[in-house]
C-alpha cells in the first residue's frame, strides 16, 4: 500500500479553532445572574473600565460601546449605518447613574451622550471570569444525576392553557432534555401539532409536518417497521436537524410486546468517552463522518449529504454538539489513512451509549395519551423490536412532528425575558 | 488595564481543525468524473487496492467495504443493523466484471459475495490524488470571472413547464450564484412561491413564507423602507440561513430614484482579503461574530442569536463558508484582547466588498417582470437607497421567499442523478 503524504500533511499542520465563546451549542442551560451595582468607573485609554468588585472588572472598548450604543440600533432591533460610523477618539467622560441604574458616556467631540443600562454591560461582560463562570454554569446535568433518570411530566391543560405552563414545560426540556406530556387526547390525529404550536410553528422536513411511526408496507423509513432502533438523532444530515421532536402516543396496545423507548444523553456520552478512551474521543472530533439520506424511489425523492465530525468542541474544549445516527451513515469519505481509526473510535462510542451497564441508557414504556418531547442535539432516542403477542390487531401507534431549534431557543428566550421583566430586576437571564 | 491571561492562554494553545474533506459548502460547483475501468485489484492484508492507471490507486478498507455493501442498506437507502455487524477478518479474493462494470468481494467465512458497481468506488475514491483533484474541481469561479459580471437568465416559462428548465436554472445559480428569470406574471401574488415550488417547499422563517419589501409604516425590518442595504446575506442569525432567495420583482416605477440592486460574491471576497491581508483574514476565521435579531414589540417575538466567525475553513484552508449581515450584529462577546483586532478586520472586509473600486461588486435595476435567485451562502446582497422623483405615488415592491439549503441541494442532487442515468455512464456526478 503506498504512502499516504496527504494525511499526514494533514497531521502535522497546526490549527486553532475559532476563538468562540460559544456556549453548549443548544445543550446547554440558561445562567441566571444576581444584578450588581458598578463600584467603580474609570475612562481609560481604549475605552471603559467597570469595576464591579475589588478582584472583578470588565473592559468595554471605545469602538464596542460607540457600536452598542442604544440610539444606533432600529426599533426592530437592526443596527442602524449609524452604528458601523467610526468610533470618536476618545471618551470624554463616564459616570454610573445610581437611580436609573445606567452608564452614561460622553464622548469627545458627540453632541448626544449614550446611556446604558447597568443590566446590559453585565450581560455583556466578558472578562476572563465571567467567561469561566457562565461557562460553568451553562453546563448541563445529566438527567441521570440530577433526577435519578426520573423523566419530568406535565399535563396537556397546563402547556395548552397557560404560557407560565409553556415555560414549565420548556424548562424542563432544557434543564433535563425531555418531558413527557400526559393526557394528550387520542381521539383525533393532529393534536401533537397543537401542542407543537404552543412553541411555534412545525418545521416542514422531508417526512413532512407530520408523520405516523406504525408498521407500513413499503416504509420509507425503517422507523415504519417492527423493528428496533439503535439510539440516534433524526435528520442529522440536514445542516440544522430539529430541536426539538414530539412524539404522541395515539395507540399502544397491551398485546404488543417489546417496543420500549431509549434515551440517553449524548454530550454526557461524548463526555465520559474523552475520559474513558481520549485518543477515541479526538477520533470523533477531527474525523468528518458522512451522514445522509439518498432515497429516489419515494414521491418526493431526497438526495442529502452532509459531512461534520461526531463531536464538536467549543475553543475550550467544551463538547457544544454531538451527531449520531448509524442507520444514516453514508460511506466514509477521509484520507484513507484515517479509516481505521475511525472505525475502531465509532465502536467505542456505540458501545458506550448502547450498553446498558454504561448507565446512560433510560428506557420504558410509553403510554397511549403521552407525548414525550426531546431535546433533538441533546438527547439520542431509540426503540425496542417489538410484536404482538396472540392477537393479530394490536397496535403501535405514534405521530410525530418537528420544531426548529430557532422555535424552540427564540420562544424560550422570550418567555424568560417576559419573566425577568415582569421580576424586577429579580435577575439577568442569558439568553440560550 | 489588567492582564488578560485568559486569552493569552488560548492564543497559545494548538488545535487541530476537523480532518474533513468537506467540499465549499453549498459554495462548491459540481464535479463530472469520466467513468474509468479498474487496471487492476489486488486483495490487500486490511482491504482492496483497486489500480485505476499505473500512477493513480486508491484502496478500500476491508471494514468500509463490508458497512457499505449493497445488502446492508435498506430499498429507502438506510443501514440495516447488519451494517454495522464485524467485519470478517479477510478478504478472500476480489475480482473486476468487466461486463458488470462491478468488482467483487468474496468474504473470508461467509457465505453470500459482495457486489460494489465500479462507478461507486470511483466516486468514493478518497486517495490523496483525488481528494485533491477534486478540491481544485469544485472551486466556483466568481460570476465576474466567468461571465464578465453578466447575470445569467431564464424565462419563467421555461422553468414552469420543463425538468430541464428547472435544471439549466438551478445549474446556473450553482455556477453563477444567482439568475435572473424573465417575464414572471404579476398579476397576482404569490408568483415567487409558485416558482419556488418548482424547486422545494418554500422555507417557513420569521418573516413568514412570503414577504413584501416596500415602504411600511412600523418595518419589522429595516429592507421595508426606502434606506439603502450594505451588501448581507439573510438570516446569517439561523443555524442553516436559506439556502435561496428569491425576489420577485412586483412593479418597479420609472418615477423611482435609486433603489438598484447589488450583488458581491462573498467567497470572492473573502480570497481576496485573505491574498491582501492575512492578519484581517485570520482573525474573521477566529473570532466569532455575534448575530441577532431581538424584537419582542412584534406579533410574534423574536430572540435569536447566533454566534460564528465570519469566514469558515476547511481543513485545507479552503474557504467553505462566509457570514456577512451587518445590520444583525449584536454585541461582539469574545475575550477582551480580541475586541480592537476584529473591528479592524471587520472594517477591512466590509471596505473589501462594498468598495467600488475592488471591482466585487454588480449592481443593477430590476425591471417588473423579473424575479432575482440567489444562493443567500455565496451573494451578498443590498440595494441604493430609493425615493419617488415628482410623483408621490411612485412605488418599487418586490415580493420574496426563501428556499431551505436542504431543498436546493437535494433537489439539485436528484435532477443530476437522472441524467446522469439517462446519459448512460457518460459521467459520475460528484453531489454537492
Amino acid at each position: 500500500m503506498k504512502t499516504v503524504t496527504f494525511t499526514r500533511a494533514m497531521q502535522t499542520r497546526i490549527y486553532r479553532l475559532p476563538l468562540t465563546a460559544a456556549p453548549r451549542s443548544f445543550c446547554s442551560v440558561p445562567v441566571r445572574m444576581q444584578p450588581r451595582r458598578p463600584q467603580q468607573v474609570l475612562v481609560k485609554e481604549n475605552g471603559l473600565q467597570v469595576a464591579w468588585s475589588p478582584s472583578h472588572s470588565s473592559f468595554f472598548h471605545r469602538e464596542w460601546l460607540h457600536r452598542n450604543r442604544p440610539g444606533a440600533i432600529s426599533s426592530s432591533g437592526q443596527n442602524m449605518q449609524e452604528s458601523r460610523s467610526e468610533a470618536p477618539e476618545r471618551i470624554r467622560s463616564a459616570a454610573f447613574n445610581g437611580e436609573r441604574m445606567t452608564v452614561e458616556v460622553v464622548w469627545e467631540g458627540e453632541a448626544v451622550a449614550s446611556e446604558y443600562p447597568v443590566k446590559m454591560l453585565q450581560e455583556q461582560d466578558c472578562s476572563s471570569g465571567a467567561l469561566k463562570e457562565r461557562s460553568m454554569q451553562r453546563k448541563s446535568t445529566p438527567l441521570m444525576e440530577r433526577n435519578g433518570g426520573t423523566v419530568p411530566r406535565i399535563s396537556y391543560d397546563r402547556v395548552m392553557t397557560s404560557e407560565d405552563g409553556v415555560f414549565e414545560w420548556m424548562d424542563h426540556i432544557m434543564q433535563d432534555g425531555l418531558c413527557i406530556v400526559q393526557d394528550t387526547p387520542c381521539h383525533e390525529e393532529g393534536e401533537v401539532t397543537k401542542l407543537a404550536r404552543r412553541i411555534g410553528n412545525v418545521m416542514d422536513t422531508i417526512y413532512g409536518e407530520i408523520w405516523d411511526v406504525r408498521l407500513e408496507h413499503d416504509p420509507i423509513n425503517i422507523a415504519y417497521t417492527s423493528l428496533g432502533l439503535d439510539l440516534h438523532q433524526d435528520l442529522a444530515y440536514y445542516e440544522s436537524p430539529p430541536g426539538l421532536q414530539l412524539l404522541h402516543c395515539m395507540r399502544f396496545d397491551d398485546g404488543i410486546l417489546g417496543g420500549d423507548s431509549t434515551f440517553a444523553d449524548a454530550i454526557q456520552a461524548a463526555e465520559l468517552l474523552r475520559k474513558s478512551d481520549k485518543e477515541a474521543f479526538d477520533t470523533l472530533v477531527r474525523v468528518p463522518a458522512t451522514f445522509q439520506k439518498i432515497h429516489y424511489a419515494r414521491a418526493s425523492p431526497v438526495h442529502l449529504k452532509y459531512q461534520r465530525p461526531h463531536i464538536v468542541l467549543n475553543h475550550d474544549e467544551e463538547v457544544v454538539a454531538v451527531f449520531w445516527a448509524p442507520a444514516f451513515e453514508g460511506p466514509l469519505q477521509v484520507p484513507e489513512g484515517q479509516v481505521q481509526r475511525y472505525f475502531d473510535a465509532y465502536k467505542k462510542f456505540a458501545h458506550l451509549v448502547e450498553d446498558e451497564a454504561n448507565g446512560l441508557k433510560i428506557s420504558f414504556r410509553l403510554k397511549q395519551g403521552e407525548t414525550v418531547v426531546f431535546n433533538n442535539r441533546r438527547m439520542l432516542h431509540g426503540r425496542t423490536s417489538f410484536k404482538p403477542s396472540g392477537t393479530e390487531s394490536a397496535t403501535r401507534h405514534l405521530q410525530g412532528c418537528y420544531l426548529s431549534i430557532e422555535s424552540f431557543v427564540s420562544r424560550y428566550n422570550c418567555l424568560l425575558h417576559e419573566r425577568s421583566c415582569r421580576s424586577e430586576n429579580a435577575y439577568v437571564p442569558r439568553d440560550v
